[in-house]
């Protein structure tokens, strides 16, 4: 997986930062995660190609998180889109997006197709062959959904020298990956660990953005390789991230732990701090590793 | 008067080009004539005080024009705003802005006074002791107004030299500035004319886009100091003005001419054009002075 910031910052859009935005690039998909103001030209400037985004994610309807939305569904249109586009948020996001669009007495000329979401339980809302994802019910001012994305499950990978020795038609591969026991001519059981290897671990990501501090989503992102948990503020303001339904770098660092996630990404700064490192020093101390997000800023995930 | 230009281009916003939105400074206000995606992040690149916009002209409901308006209106409040914010534009736009601000449970805590236009005929929207500003009706896909800012008429300049000759009492200056004839004690009439010199030319402003070619505008536009009109196209692509409702170089320029402007400004340039120079080229045949807008540019008025 490939995860590239648009955008990280709280609030508003400003001349040098830019509200949440983020791209996973992930089995041919390019998920795109919540479309601030601004999030067409962070695309532009990072060489991201509208035609591969398929699927968005929007985590809750505050502004800083859908405002680059409306112009980003107009845009496509602008440019011949032919392919469906799939838009998920919470209920009230589709009826904003085509109320947008019927005042300029335009429309869509692809398939715009809305996943409204309500449910205040995890639920799968995509899934194919190769990915699943499924959102991550969190604590904010408005309804709000993370998103845990996961590869699914991999094939077992074939033992070659096993499967020579064993002398095996390559017939029997795909079973044999599947994780099947081979019983030969002989009626003889071969145990399919002699005939393969474990697969790699299947990667996954979860993005929880915005957020109080919420232990009740640690069984959900249990031991995820990474972690993108909001860090509106640092402990000094403990008190405004209570109040604003936000989490500090501190309690980011718990979830983290607590869930015993490969990499813990910060993100959502206030631009009220001065320096980014304020914000890795304060996690560190509870967990590591720890990275910051920034404006345009990319992970290798798994 | 001074205009600047913060986005001129067509369509959609990209790394370096941003959709239409211009700040006219004039007589202490700070009119935002249009919002397109990107709006607030070119206020703060130049330097424009937040707390000075007051009034904002939407001229019609298409995103390049309107879509920066819901990120402006929230950080406002984040801002802690407290003066009234005037939106004229479009009926639908209330219900649009306050919607998408509803989604987000979120609201003003300034009061936001919208006027909504329908009149297809040009009304007076602003007044006050120095400045008016009525609706251009034009011609586009949707309904659209462009803008006109004009100066009142000012009050006559005291001629000093004269008032000490005639030994005229302070008492009567502003009786004077205003026009009126002075009778001495003796009876004697002493014009206004003798007393006073012309006042200088209110300046005058007139902000049109988007707009197919539209001569009835002229009578409204008559020797305004200075005209923005769009051109989307060159002459070359005048078919796909007239599909789309916009105007090329030298229809602006047409327009300029019939209503004797002082000067020109062309923008909402389409970025199909490898230079801006071919739309100086184009309309300076028929009319000159012709000016570029241009994102960041500024123009002092009158």
């Amino acid at each position: 997986m490939k995860l590239t910031i648009l955008g990280c910052y709280a609030a508003t859009p400003r001349t040098l930062t830019n509200p949440t935005s983020q791209v996973l690039e992930v089995k041919n998909h390019m998920f795109l995660i919540d479309c601030g103001e601004g999030t067409q030209v962070q695309l532009r400037k990072h060489g991201i190609k509208f035609s591969r985004i398929s699927h968005i994610f929007i985590s809750h309807l505050h502004g800083d998180h859908f405002f680059g939305l409306p112009g980003l569904v107009s845009t496509f249109r602008l440019l011949g889109r032919e392919k469906e586009l799939h838009i998920y948020g919470p209920k009230g996001i589709k009826e904003a997006i085509t109320m947008l669009l019927k005042l300029g007495d335009s429309w869509t000329n692809y398939p715009l197709c809305f996943h409204e979401l309500t449910s205040v339980d995890s639920q799968v809302i995509f899934e194919d062959a190769k990915v699943i994802v499924q959102t991550i019910p969190l604590d904010h001012r408005v309804y709000t959904n993370g998103f845990l994305f996961r590869e699914k499950e991999r094939e077992r990978t074939l033992n070659i020298e096993a499967v020579r020795y064993y002398e095996i038609d390559k017939a029997y591969f795909n079973t044999i990956k599947k994780g099947k026991d081979i019983v030969t001519e002989i009626g003889e059981i071969i145990p399919n660990r002699e005939l393969t290897f474990d697969p790699p671990k299947p990667t996954s990501y979860a993005f929880c953005s915005d957020t109080a501090y919420h232990p009740s989503i640690v069984p959900l992102i249990k031991e995820v390789d990474c972690l993108y948990h909001e860090a509106t503020f640092l402990e000094s303001e403990v008190h405004l991230a209570k109040k604003t339904k936000h989490a500090t770098a501190k309690e980011a660092a718990e979830i983290a732990k607590q869930a015993s996630v490969g990499k813990l990404i910060l993100g959502h700064y206030s631009t009220r701090y001065s320096s980014l490192e304020l914000f890795r020093k304060e996690a560190s101390v509870v967990f590591e590793p720890v990275e910051l997000a920034d404006d345009g800023k990319s992970f290798h995930i798994g």
